[in-house]
């Protein structure tokens, strides 16, 4: 099976290649990206098997019309379970938002629940340009059941809550331990695992030392809260005398030389931990949505960047953004940055971008997040013949500053289209819409008559 | 001319009135609402004349399948001239942003360039949901003109930069009595008028005195920026002792009783100001997305709400946003504001609602922002058959939290459709973005030469 996609403006991502090619082609050979170039420089490209030596020819040929072709999104922090409880509760203040709201529905939550929640999620993630995320939450089965239907990438962890209880925590590693041997690898390669301890004030130092090393035996990376709030600053500082970074840099939790370590959130971070970040090897996953709707405050992303920390993006779950639009993600990121330092130059486009594509990627599958030969065939159209898309100057600008997720007009993953010109392929949408309604309004009831 | 839209959940605005109708209807007739209510409380609706006394017929009957339909939002700051700037230049530093891109390329701005930017700026808003809109800029015959082709309610004032300069202030009021003299109430009155100063800081106080003095007389409003920057505070106070808000108190400027202020920004407000507002009457159009990507700072806009100042929203110009998403503009201001006071209760969902239809409407027609029998049919239809509008839980956390622009279906204003069903049926879309594109290069090009 091969797709020839011609006439796009194409982003590589690929700083030490080709950059931006405003005449593009590219050519996808089973899974894989085989050729991209500019149109101009090869002549004829042809959709047929005309045999034409000067020509490119394909099963399928996609016609881009000039639309922006770019690696697609990666989301790498959310909580697809959550999906459900879009809009299930907002504007309230932080303990009393979990403790009345959705610690009440989580405990209602059944496996149903997660998979019509996960394919929700899945179908929003399409529609809105987003390949591949990293996950966490419980009842990965189904999440992973509906990442495999969807045919995105999904690296997912187990959400480990174990409070320095030993049973518990023997239980929760089991948990995370079945997900990884189950699910590793599986779906062609597009599900990888990751073990998810929640966050150092929800589990005790040699818990997560013992996840760590679990987590080298099996060779996946760690997924990890970190520092979301000034309240678990606050808390670790009262009870260890240091902060959750060093806490669990004393137990070497952020050597990365074996595996990867993503923390999610770090908005609390000082400028020792983010040096300690960058020399460790750690990935950043900025929430900045979530991080502003929970009033969690602003994380120093341009000074991870100018530390060489690797940062990327992430939505968080729906019942804090409330959505999975990496586009508006993108946007905030900026815009949150610039204000925060009152320096308009801070976090630019391109940077947003990067972090976006390139590093997103790099910590899902390393083969992905950039276009060029040899890598593994994910990617978006991005539609420009719209009003707000009109004029375009600079189109990392344009990306970031006026685009919206709803321009995604076509999708492809792992070499198969899932969405082209806003039609999904792969899953019947009303359907969907329709089940995760029921099981939303069935979860709501419970939650309230508990 | 009649219009039946049924099966409805409208979202009506009206304090006093229907609040939400799950299963509503509203009829209008010519270019007014006249009856608005439940289906469940009249029974039989049909579309046709049949003259059944119980039922309500219209000559189009536009069966809504459960969008809401609500009011139009209002844009109360932008300058719709600058949308061929849309990423014309980014991240950079703001004086030099002004004096090496914008200045050069408003020195080149033809009437024509105007034309075109302003008809792709009304495109662009009656795809995202903006009914109304008050404007700022210059050659705004040509705004006024693309306002009437598009269909939609202007409210337009001459951007007035006098220096303390005398004859240049002749010059420019004489610019603004004429916008004035020749569009106010225009287009079946969907187009008004306003003077408008461009700042505290680029008019004097006696020219600025002269210009509430003009207003008065010819009964239309103001609309001014005000402490959008540190930069003119400090400035202000260097020079008079004082902010801009008390410089212009003291020639009484602030006085609503007989014409009402917009006063854009106004991100620098002491508790003083914000009093002097509340007492005043003063209309704010906060602009947060502007306000982020300038690094301009956060204005205390829940403040404002308890002191009781009319706030409404604005995107500003295309070149500091850069589009004209009023569904981003209020995402954005809540979130702004829960980060800014660390504090998630802060700007609740339906507050940012308010801002953006009723206060914004109030500003710019009193009959328009809120849905209910006797006002002017501006409203539109949002689609919630989308993968994030599942589930809904609370309506006006959806619209803030959850929709996106590209959710508008369905526009209304003045009793006429605009569009229907995501089809533009007032304007060539293509050609309007075709003819944007070439004066924006040329635009581009001409700044560059000189
Ligand atoms: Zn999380
Ligand atoms: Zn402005």
């Amino acid at each position: 099976m091969s797709i020839l996609i011609k006439n796009a403006y194409i982003v590589t991502m690929d700083k030490d290649g080709a950059g931006e090619i405003p005449n593009g082609f590219l050519l996808i050979e089973n899974n894989l990206i085989s050729k991209i170039g500019s149109i101009d420089s090869i002549g004829d490209i042809s959709g047929d098997n005309s045999g034409d030596a000067d020509s490119i020819s394909a099963d399928t040929v996609i016609d881009a019309g000039g639309a922006v072709l770019m690696p697609g999104l990666s989301n790498t922090h959310t909580h697809l379970g959550m999906t459900l409880l879009r809009g299930y509760a907002d504007d309230m203040a932080l303990q009393s938002w979990l403790e009345t709201k959705i610690w009440p529905a989580e405990a209602n939550l059944t496996a149903e629940d997660v998979y019509y929640g996960s394919l929700l999620g899945c179908l929003e993630m399409i529609r809105s340009g987003t390949t591949a995320f990293c996950d966490m939450y419980f009842f990965m089965d189904e999440t992973a059941k509906a990442v495999d239907a969807a045919g995105i990438r999904g690296c997912l962890a187990y959400g480990m809550i174990e409070f320095g209880d030993l049973e518990k925590g023997n239980k929760e590693i089991a948990m995370n331990e079945k997900l990884v041997r189950d699910w590793q690898g599986k779906a062609g390669g597009r599900i990888t695992t990751m073990y998810g301890p929640h966050a150092p004030n929800t589990c005790c130092q040699s818990f997560i030392k013992r996840v760590k090393e679990a987590a080298e035996r099996d060779g996946v990376g760690v997924h990890i809260h970190v520092l979301e709030t000034e309240a678990e600053l606050n808390y670790m500082k009262e009870n260890f005398d240091m902060c959750s970074v060093h806490h669990l840099d004393a137990v070497d939790f952020w050597n990365t030389s074996k595996v990867p370590i993503l923390a999610a959130h770090s908005v609390w971070m000082s400028d020792g931990d983010i040096r300690l970040f960058a020399e460790k090897g750690v990935t950043v996953s900025h929430n900045p949505v979530s991080n502003m709707k929970l009033a969690s405050g602003i994380a120093p992303i341009q000074k991870m960047l100018d530390a060489g920390v690797k940062v990327t993006l992430g939505t968080d779950g729906c019942a804090s953004n409330n959505n999975l639009n990496m586009f508006e993600e993108m946007k905030t990121a900026a815009l949150l940055q610039k204000v925060g330092t009152m320096d308009p130059t801070a976090l630019p486009a391109k940077a947003v971008v990067e972090m976006a594509t390139v590093n997103g990627g790099r910590v899902i599958d390393s083969m992905t997040g950039v276009l060029k030969a040899g890598n593994k065939a994910d990617m978006i159209l991005v539609d420009t013949s719209k009003a707000n898309a009109t004029p375009i100057f600079d189109v990392y600008s344009h990306l970031v500053y006026s685009a919206a997720a709803s321009d995604v007009k076509t999708m492809i993953v792992d070499g198969k289209i899932l969405m082209q010109d806003y039609n999904v392929l792969v899953m019947d949408e009303k359907e969907i819409m329709k089940k995760a309604n029921e099981c939303a309004l069935s979860l709501a009831e419970r939650a309230k008559a508990k």
